[in-house]
């Protein structure tokens, strides 16, 4: 793969993208793109179509590689990627559909089937990009987080720690966690750093799927998002299913609720470690390792700290400050915004996007934390304005933004309502324009094509007023507690 | 200590220069030294006070701390040792002795006594040097192997992950190994980075002594020099000991006979890992840990896999080649010169003292290895102390590791006696186990179906000591000379 990148010409440092699920041929261009002096762009397919293609051209995407799966989206968009000049769908030759529309189409195989089979691996500069994956932030267009090499490797050797994910040669890893999403917190490159297996789902992500992977293939880790884990303890409820290789998890990209902390660890004797981390970060900064007295308490206080966001992984500096910057002290009790600082945190957006966002050389998180004595640190005040729905980031103001370009919408906020499913989903409070009637039902087939389905809000409520602050803001925080306890239709 | 240093004006880079054992104030030289931008040069007190001011003098020590047990060798240095301007006891004030003769002696204590107990860490370029071991090379001078603080610390990620040394916060590390040698294999460097318990033994390293070091403090991974190791078995057969803690022990420095491998397992519990490396190597290479499958084979087979020095850890390549520098299979059989290739691989020596060691890129380790096709290396034999005999070459290290199996043997060296028809034929020098009388006809009985019948010594002959080098190997060199002309029997 890496014989037929250079026969196409791409110039050391150019990005190709990738829309696909985990696989192995995903896999093969994590390492042939990377290990090529190429950027690999993972681009995350639940996007809308827009969004794809601005991803794609901001971030100058040479060649798109897809699993058929997202050919829709591929269809969709390809006459919006000014930049992508190959595009190559995933599988067997014999598998490519006649009349795509896409110009040049190939099959993966057959692109890389007529290369020889060695190659000359280049030595790269260790401060070369070797990956990109773009955030969807709270405010404004995604950012591209640039990782390099060297930054890779680093956070590979520190998430494989004994304290961190202890990752090791007779270890089966299962990354249910999207390889689009951050780079399946990294797991395909430390398989390859330590020799583990590793296990691929695919898009089959429902629990009974899962499940039958993990008995099939002796997964010893998996990883992934609550919400998937919820699909698989409902599967395994209903049918009695035990564990016969699996000893832990790490569930990360939103908060773990407790109770499945404890099924987990009573019911299945798998441990949960909780991480966390951004895609700005790699992205693990945190993973909730017992300490050698914590792991001696009574199960109940174990919980209590395992449902911690963890412990910073070597390399990985934390701090928590009050509104004026000044530092609070470790002791559980104090919350503060935290930053953090490491050689796999970034430094800029890709493209200097967004300006400096560093304060003081530290990475300002946007979360609200507290650091106990044992450097466990645990997040009180998620990112005040993001929705986080089944692992998944929601803009609130991408999703406030398309409400005010709608004539009928004087002012929009959107807030997230607790899910027992997702955890949290998307309402819209609206202000309507005087004089006009715009209903819910219309608000919400007004997102249609601007933002991918699970982004649209889930219910709209109209509002006299939205509180604002004295520079004009909106006050969500009193919003969100004035809809504390709101119930979701079909909820 | 750090401020001390600045007091002294000591630049960034000088080398302050330690002869110590394993123990809390050599851990803060350890790290206020480097921290601070200087090099922490470890000197081995085993050396002849020669060899120690000639070494002191070649690294141009500034400061040389040293431990009260090691006065007498600074009582013979201090005069010779032209570049150190201050000499450091390591010792509360009132143990200073008044009438030493050393020029401005300070304790240690009151020297950093008088300082602030804060300092402003500067940032270091990673690529300077933090820490400097000689290594005693066999011909001519000693050399000095240089760490940056980049090598060490990728040499710490990679000795503490799960398939290495496997270190967290969870375990408690009793470094045996002299903190003089290379660095306690990185042992203290690991521990801060994992958050490890470190277990100081100071200079008591009897069987006794050990052994209620890892029961009082709770041990649960000690690293050691096989010599070590059979004064603790010894003493715990005598007083019926087990270990309430410790599981793991690393075995390095020079291979680890079966037999001991064996009871660590059968009698205590205790896994052995064998490891290897070199001093130019920081020094670790391979580590013995188990694949999944070598896992689940019965005792027997993993014992024999045991025995092998093990797989190199991520970051280290190796290879072995013949005569003519073509590389030879992985096959457990071809035996070959080895080389390996690394970040923490030195690339030439201190001051370029001996020309460029690398033969292309490589480095050659001196040692004669075969590598199986699950990667574990073994070492057959020093290239200079491989035995050939009729165009064969006879492995002393295998001739050695059985006759240590037998009940009578407390020591066994084999070399290789010139002979007028084979070349060369191995004899065994034996220290017998103190109470016993073993014989050289059962010794050599003894060998009878567990090696080729021509590898089977032709004498052995019994002596009270083998020389042994500073490091706690035998000198085989010594040994050779000792036996020079020596009359093979029927030769």
């Amino acid at each position: 793969m890496a014989n037929a990148l250079d026969r196409l010409g791409l110039a050391a440092g150019d990005r190709v993208a990738t829309l696909a699920w985990n696989g192995y041929r995903h896999f093969e261009l994590y390492f042939g793109v990377t290990g090529s002096g190429r950027v690999v762009h993972t681009i995350n397919p639940r996007l809308a179509p827009d969004q794809v293609a601005w991803i794609a051209n901001d971030a100058e995407d040479q060649v798109l590689c897809f699993d058929m799966t997202f050919l829709p989206i591929v269809k969709a968009v390809w006459s919006k990627c000014s930049t992508v000049k190959h595009w190559v769908a995933l599988c067997d030759a014999d598998k490519l559909p006649a009349d795509t529309g896409i110009p040049g189409l190939v099959s993966y195989e057959a692109w890389i089937g007529r290369e020889p089979v060695g190659y000359a691996w280049p030595q790269l500069d260790e401060r070369c990009a070797a990956a990109l994956c773009y955030t969807s932030g709270t405010t404004g267009n995604p950012k591209g987080a640039l990782y390099s090499h060297r930054s890779t490797l680093l956070h590979t050797f520190a998430v494989s720690m004994p304290d961190a994910l202890s990752l090791s040669a007779s270890d089966t890893i299962l990354p249910v966690v999207p390889m689009f999403h951050v780079n399946a917190w990294g797991l395909p490159y430390a398989a390859a750093m330590t020799g583990a297996k590793l296990v691929f789902p695919g898009g089959a992500l429902d629990g009974k799927s899962v499940y039958e992977l993990i008995e099939g293939e002796n997964v010893t880790m998996a990883a992934g998002v609550p919400t998937v884990w919820l699909g698989l303890l409902n599967h395994m409820a209903e049918v009695g299913g035990k564990f016969a290789s699996m000893r832990r998890t790490v569930i990360g990209g939103s908060a773990c609720p407790p109770a499945m902390i404890r099924t987990f660890k009573e019911k299945y004797d798998v441990t949960v470690l909780h991480a966390w981390g951004m895609t700005e970060m790699s992205p693990v900064g945190t993973v909730g390792t017992l300490k050698l007295q914590q792991s001696r308490l009574p199960l109940d206080d174990r919980l209590a700290i395992m449902g911690k966001q963890g412990r910073a992984v070597y390399g990985v500096d934390m701090k928590i400050v009050d509104g004026e910057g000044r530092e609070l002290p470790w002791d559980g009790k104090s919350a503060g915004d935290l930053l953090v600082k490491g050689p796999w945190i970034i430094s800029q957006y890709f493209k200097a996007a967004g300006g400096d966002p560093l304060v003081d050389g530290w990475f300002p998180t946007g979360d609200v934390a507290t650091i106990d004595a044992d450097g466990f640190m645990q997040i009180t005040d998620r990112s005040k304005d993001v929705i986080k729905s089944g692992g998944e980031w929601i803009s609130s103001i991408d999703v406030e933004n398309i409400a005010m370009a709608h004539p009928g919408v004087a002012m929009a906020a959107c807030i997230g309502i607790t899910h027992p499913k997702w955890d949290e989903r998307p309402v819209l409070v609206v202000v309507r324009r005087a004089g006009t009637n715009v209903t819910a039902a219309e608000l919400r087939a007004f997102y249609e094509g601007k933002i991918a389905k699970w982004q649209v809000p889930d219910d709209v409520v109209f509002v006299d007023a939205i509180p604002l602050g004295a520079t004009g803001k909106m006050q969500k925080v009193k919003l969100r507690e004035q809809f504390k306890g709101y119930v979701l239709p079909g909820a």
